[in-house]
This record gives C-alpha cells, sequence and structure tokens, in this order.
C-alpha cells in the first residue's frame, strides 16, 4: 500500500487571507485535516473534502497530548492518507512543529513543511507596528512568556539586546515577566503593546509603558492568547488609539 | 479626484507559493507595481494588469535611493492609482517598510501592509530547520549583520540570549560576526547553517560549525543574499546533505 504524506502547515495569525498559496493546494489535497484550537476554522473552507480532526492544545487544559497526535498522524498517513496538520502561526516559531517532524522522519513518514505567517509580525502590523525599524532597532527577538517546563526566559540578556521583543503567551505571566525586564534595566516608560485577537474583527489591543503594562492589560480585560511588544517600535503604532488612557499617553511622551 | 492607495506588501522568500491570498488580491487590483531587486519575478504574474517598474535596491549598490521611491509612490497615489509596493520577505522586518509607512501617512496616502512570509523562517524550514524547538531554546531572534550605519549588533548580549540567531545579509561581514560571537563565550561547536537562494530551485546551503563557518561559506561559493542560522536547532538539519565535508561533520559530532 503507497504511505500517505503528511503537511505541517502554518495557517497564520487568524485573517483567513493571511495563508499561503502553498498552504491552500496542500488543504485542497488533504482528505483529513488535524486541526489546532487557535485556528480559525472559516480556514477548513479550503479543505472542502477533508474530514475534520480536532486537537486542541491551548495553554495546558484539556488538550490532545503531542504524542497522541503524532501517533494518529502516523497511523492515518500509514493507511496512505494525506494528511494536513494545520497549526496556527508558524509551524516552526512554537509550534512544535519540530517535534512533529521528527516524529513522522522517524516513523517513515514523508512530510512537507508549509510555513505560515507568524502572529509576531502580523499582529504588530495590523495595528501599524514594524518589529525592526532602522531608527529604533537592529533587530527582534521571539520569546515565549509560558513555557511548558516553565523555565523563564534569560530577561536580562534580552533586555540587554537592544532588539524588539516579541512576547507569545505572555499574558500568564505577565506581572513577572515586567519585573524581570526592569530589573534587567530596561526603562520603565519603554513602549509597548498587548494584542489579542490580531488580525481578527474581534481584535483588541492597548499601548502602553513597560511599568503599566500588567494594569492596562487588566483594565482592558485582554485575556490569552495575545502578543505582547516592547520596545520604541511600538512609537509607530497607529497614532488613533481610541484605547491609550491619557495616563498612558502622558507616559509615552515622556 | 480620487486619492489611490498603496499596499506595502510581503513577497516571501522566493518560491511563487509562498506568498498570501491577500497579496494575490492585492497584486490583482494593481494598476502599478513598485518592485524590488531580490523579489522573483515570476510574482508578476500575480499582476497582469499593473506597470511594473523596478527600484533595486542591493546591498548600497546602484540603487534607487529610499527617499525617490517614497516620492514614486506618493505621486502614483495622488494621481488615482492603486500601487503594489512588493518587497522580499516580510516588508516590516527588515524591509524598510515602517519608513515607507510612514511617508504615505505623512503625506495622507491610504496605506495597508500586506504581511510577507519571511526568509529567516521559511529558509531555515527548507532544509528541516525549526527556528525554535523545545529541546533547545526557547526563542529567536532576528538581526541584520549588514547595516547601513556600520553599527555592530550587540553580539555578546546576543550570545547571552540563548535563543537562535537568524541572521540577514552576514555574508558580507561574516568573519567579524564569527570572530565577536567566539570572543562572546559562544562555543567554537555551534551547529551553523548558511542558505542561499532559500525555497527557490538554485538554493544551495552549508552547515557547519561556528568557527568554521567563514571558510565553509568560502568553500560552497556562497553568496548575498544568505540566511545563517546559529543553534542547536541546527542539528535538525535534513540528514542528507552531500554538502558536508568529514571536518564539519566530525565537528558537529563532537
Amino acid at each position: 500500500m503507497n504511505k500517505g504524506k503528511v503537511y505541517l502547515i502554518g495557517a497564520g495569525p487568524g485573517d483567513t487571507e493571511l495563508i499561503t498559496i502553498k498552504a491552500v493546494n496542500a488543504l485542497a489535497l488533504a482528505q483529513v485535516v488535524l486541526i489546532d484550537d487557535l485556528v480559525n476554522r472559516a480556514l477548513l473552507a479550503y479543505a472542502p473534502n477533508a474530514r475534520v480532526i480536532e486537537v486542541g492544545k491551548r495553554g495546558g487544559c484539556k488538550s490532545t497530548p503531542q504524542h497522541f497526535i503524532n501517533r494518529m498522524m502516523i497511523a492515518l498517513a500509514e493507511q496512505g492518507q494525506v494528511v494536513a496538520r494545520l497549526k496556527g502561526g508558524d509551524p516552526f516559531l512554537f509550534g512544535r512543529g519540530g517535534e512533529e517532524m521528527l516524529a513522522l522522519q522517524g516513523a517513515g513518514i514523508a512530510v512537507e513543511i508549509v510555513p505560515g505567517i507568524t502572529s509576531g509580525i502580523a499582529v504588530p502590523a495590523s495595528i501599524g507596528i514594524p518589529v525592526t525599524h532602522r531608527e529604533y532597532t537592529h533587530g527582534v527577538t521571539f520569546v515565549t512568556g509560558h513555557t511548558q517546563d516553565e523555565e523563564s526566559p534569560n530577561w536580562s540578556a534580552l533586555a540587554a539586546t537592544g532588539t524588539t521583543l516579541v512576547i507569545y503567551m505572555g499574558i500568564k505571566h505577565l506581572p513577572e515577566i515586567v519585573s524581570d525586564l526592569l530589573k534587567a534595566g530596561m526603562p520603565a516608560n519603554t513602549p509597548v503593546a498587548a494584542i489579542q485577537h490580531g488580525t481578527l474583527p474581534e481584535q483588541q489591543h492597548i499601548v502602553s509603558t513597560l511599568d503599566m503594562l500588567p494594569m492596562a492589560v487588566k483594565q482592558a480585560g485582554l485575556a490569552s492568547p495575545a502578543i505582547i511588544v516592547v520596545g520604541d517600535v511600538v512609537r509607530l503604532a497607529k497614532a488613533n488609539h481610541q484605547e491609550i488612557e491619557t495616563q498612558f499617553a502622558e507616559h509615552l511622551a515622556a
């Protein structure tokens, strides 16, 4: 029997048009789609002929264990199926795509990586923030604020790089992250933004300063999953933020 | 007269299928396309009705000055034209898209950002390297090795972060970059990859160790523009590298 194939596909940040032609072509071929919890369901329109299996994974709770997802993909491919594994953002940036690729390769299954638009770039862009801007920084760092093993990134070294920091999954540990960045010598009035549901109609965001960020997020009721941007590039956020409280605007001007 | 509009569009890393649906839709509307030197010309098939203006900019030489590109976009939009500004990778990650956005906004021109797949993620992925992988790192940093003002990134702080380093435009200053990273305490046998023309049929790459990188790049004849990846994630590069010289393979095993 012919072995199937698995496409590890980046679904992008949410907007159904922010997916690649290559992903759309792979979804059209798929006989089965394994879709993550955070992926926009409207993208399934690109896979009209596929059986859909939900393999939700959201920050720890009631998720399908990774090894079970791996086994399912292997079993389906061994039955000769074309499998689309649809993951939020890009499969190789905090997507555990590397682990899935290794499991599939280990079982001798053909696997193709289809990159996606990562939220860390497109979500700030949706409010006018370029993650790099020559006048402000020569680079950008993407980190997770919440890791499964509860290890923290080296915030002190990160602050010293002078790169824009884009934090995925940072809401849960926000007070600790902010405290660590301040301790590392990052100025209290460093501009920051937090964006929930970026690129979708229900998008919500706040612009603030580093020291005020936990309060601003709480006040606006922003929740996971959100993207947090720390650095001078936030100054370029669209000027018409009805969301900025006067207090934060004053901080930004300081 | 109606004012036109400018789409700042990410063309992706090269592969004509690694462009978004949103970009394809914008190109279909475009009356004029301003295309960068490094963008795959085959993408112009998505803009069959547009006039094409080449505004090449390649590492300093014989380029169209940025302020001239800005003035051209403004003039075209003021004539009521729909303008697609097609840039390699993502417009907001080392794409000078922020500068173009500000110039357009300053002139009162409507501007829409259309994110693209950045080379720093998709090019490593094309040889099986995930820029993050839980076992190895909690983040990734994108920096330029060559900046117009010739300022260097803080390599010492970058090395201390423990994130994967993805270096754009690093070939020109490669010996200095490697020397700075070694001085910063990064182990000589840190796995590295350099990839030219990533995602295109003419792609070429080498996998090596940090200390051997300049020699390996020279030996393979790799030239700009290339993506350099530094970090343990390079261990996941596809195993069948005919390009790895035995000497480098031995280093990697150490």
